[in-house]
């Protein structure tokens, strides 16, 4: 698993980033921007990205349960066959579903209509600690009704405010919005119909309405033109993905996704109990023989911990390398606060928002702290330091430096089938954590 | 994958029943019961069975878009550390996100508390076509609020009955329950909180309260033995889970799972629409060459859907072989209305659900053609047959031959594409399954 490749040359974060100006007519639908490998390739460093991924969604949610207020919201648009399912399923199910809060907005219900058409949107809102999922989502309210003449032309300004705004207020409350646009091509998208009409499995899936829509081909390119070009901000961009090649565009989902998930930055809580005490509190209701085994796993446990936390650091860091100068620029919009700016120090997302988060106190994590050790040095030095670090730990088994109270015990059997346990935990969240080398 | 084997010598579905009256005083929670096998052999079964629990709940979310009314809901209950949160995350993640509803019942806010206790439950019941999951449930209020004194003792009779009521009218209406109760011993919980206090990256998932909790270890026990006894019914019957070896409990829930699905016996919805129709409209929008493409790829669309239904239809054959007369007896309970009793033909409660559901009109499915085909012969022959016409249609990629209208043509780049793109996603499965090792 250490051997899957970064082949990302530049973030899908800048690559596939809306400028101002988006020309769809000429966007090639089957292209990869920014990946620099094939299928295969991204097949085996999506896998490991999903380790990295489900670790940090452990930790924000973790943020989420300890009064911290960060969440994400990913917001995923595309034409029926763009595989807006398929990224839910494929990349989203990468991580524990507790930690997901899935929405799918179809047509306004009638309660619905009578309300503002950000009504519905603003009570699916993740809450904190979670990764909010929308399959279509208020854009839907510029993009099918303009289509479908449900909203005025000249409403639509308004309504390209009120969204910015809307987004403005949750980003500035604490979540990370990330937004991709899936652009399948004309043919393309006959041919995946077709697909659904030809195998009776994927019926289901297919609705004679779909063709009306497609049908609209033209009026749906134009709105989402505007789309993108009137509603990609600082605090929300949009990411134009292309989806002829669903193995690309799952690959960018889930960069983007991991991405804005490194940038958050969040360590595991403080407790707001003293762990002394509460260990005393507990040890009183266990026998003698507990005890002892406890006292016997704790070292080991501890040792897990210290090489969890080292591989994770480590998979953070290489992830966090950004392309050098000497990558593609990041498409036409160029504005100074780049979404994935998170080489400016404090003037970044990450850096900015942390503040914001309040309780518990901010601690140096793992990443930060690995995100320093990059500056200083370069990315593969950084990498192969933290590779030693945690291949002595792993073969030395040495006691803990920072384990405190564990009275010493004979080892009994269940402790070592403990033991035995926290190994095979240790493989699995190695095998789960370490995503692959840096390339360049 | 079909090398993993089914060490279930009895179905936990019997094997863990609770019968009318149940000893947690005698039950050993390290116990693996009606499993041959260690934590190796389960892992590899384990992850089989999620491949085929995936594809089984994409039929049940089929069928809940097509006007099914058939849904699925797992209740879990435990204590701390039982592993609630780990069923939630190693079994049901192992299914599209898409088709879970999963709920956690935490205490009652303000406006839950004004109203019954069932009130927030029922709000939380799954749609049909999905997978309701309850971490936690209405037995919190037989549990929790009897132990801690919030409910009388004397009121408990009602509120039995209360609940066996209301579970009535959710299997009447087209939902099967599974009833998970995950029991830990007290030693076991008491080194798990402990790692929860040695381990920086645990401690947000520990609480103060969790020792208080603990202190009253007997009186919950008492009361989960009265609720196991009272409220398991024919519809909805308990299932005692012994939980001190993670691997088991994940298995045993993963078992239940997938029998529920089976039994339920749906096959692909039925269109409302005509296809010829559909493709004469689909194809007006389509150019000469992808229609052309198309036509090529529809050979092999074909060919994969018959060979994804042949392995399939195996599957569920091979995980539909119930013990034998041979294997243990279903527990105390042993009335003469089984839920496991799917070998009774129309009695069981599958065939007499499916009448229910009306529409789309019932179709004799794979899975059900398969259990036929056991009836005449002994399962591992079926089995055998099974896995030899699936390898030879993967072999010869015969033409299908009960493909319609599709014209001869090129194999195209896409459709190989597609058949390596299913075996890159078994992988991937595959390789999220996995999880940990026996340790005794």
């Amino acid at each position: 698993m250490a051997d899957a490749e970064n082949l990302w040359s530049t973030r899908p974060a800048s690559a596939l980033r809306a400028g101002p100006e988006v020309d769809l007519a000429t966007l090639d639908r089957s292209a990869t921007p920014g990946w620099e490998g094939g299928k295969n390739e991204a097949r085996t460093f999506m896998a490991a990205r999903g380790r990295l991924l489900s670790e940090l969604q452990e930790r924000l949610f973790a943020h989420g349960r300890s009064g911290g207020d960060r969440s994400v919201l990913l917001i995923v648009q595309g034409l029926d066959t763009a595989g807006k399912g398929g990224i839910v399923r494929h990349v989203v199910g990468m991580v524990d579903p507790q930690g997901v809060a899935l929405r799918a907005f179809g047509v306004p219900t009638a309660e619905e209509r009578r309300h503002h058409y950000l009504w519905r949107v603003r009570r699916a809102l993740p809450r904190p600690g979670l990764i909010g999922v929308f399959d279509r989502s208020h854009y839907e309210d510029v993009l099918v009704a303009r289509v479908d003449g449900t909203v005025e032309e000249d409403a639509l300004p308004r309504r390209f405010s009120e969204i910015n705004r809307f987004e403005r207020q949750i980003a500035a409350s604490g979540t990370t919005i990330v937004k991709v646009a899936l652009l399948v091509s004309y043919e393309e998208q006959g041919l995946r119909l077709m697909k659904r009409l030809d195998r009776p499995d994927k019926h289901w899936k297919y609705d004679p309405g779909d063709v009306d829509t497609r049908r609209d081909w033209d009026a749906y390119q134009a709105a989402y033109a505007d789309v993108l070009a009137r509603t990609s901000t600082d605090v929300a961009p949009w990411h134009v993905v292309p989806v002829d090649r669903k193995w690309y565009a799952r690959l960018a989902v889930t960069e983007l996704l991991t991405q804005a998930l490194v940038d958050l930055d969040l360590d595991w809580p403080r407790p707001r109990w003293r762990v002394d005490a509460q260990k005393r509190r507990l040890a009183a209701t266990m026998s003698e023989e507990s005890l002892q085994q406890a006292a016997a796993n704790a070292e080991e446990e501890i040792a897990a911990y210290h090489q969890d936390e080292a591989e994770f650091a480590a998979a953070v860091a290489r992830a966090d390398t950004s392309p050098g100068p000497s990558g593609p620029a990041p498409g036409p919009a160029g504005d100074p606060g780049e979404q994935d700016g998170q080489d400016d120090g404090g003037a970044s997302p990450s850096g900015g928002r942390s503040d914001v988060a309040g309780e518990p106190p901010a601690r140096t994590t793992a990443a930060g702290r690995a995100k320093k050790n990059r500056k200083n040095k370069n990315g593969r030095e950084t990498t192969a330091r933290a590779q030693e670090t945690r291949t002595t730990k792993r073969q030395k088994h040495k006691k803990d430096d920072r384990g405190s109270t564990s009275a010493a015990g004979g080892r009994k059997k269940s402790a070592a089938a403990g033991r035995k346990k926290s190994a095979a935990a240790g493989r699995k969240k190695s095998a789960k954590n370490s995503s692959g080398k840096k390339t360049r």
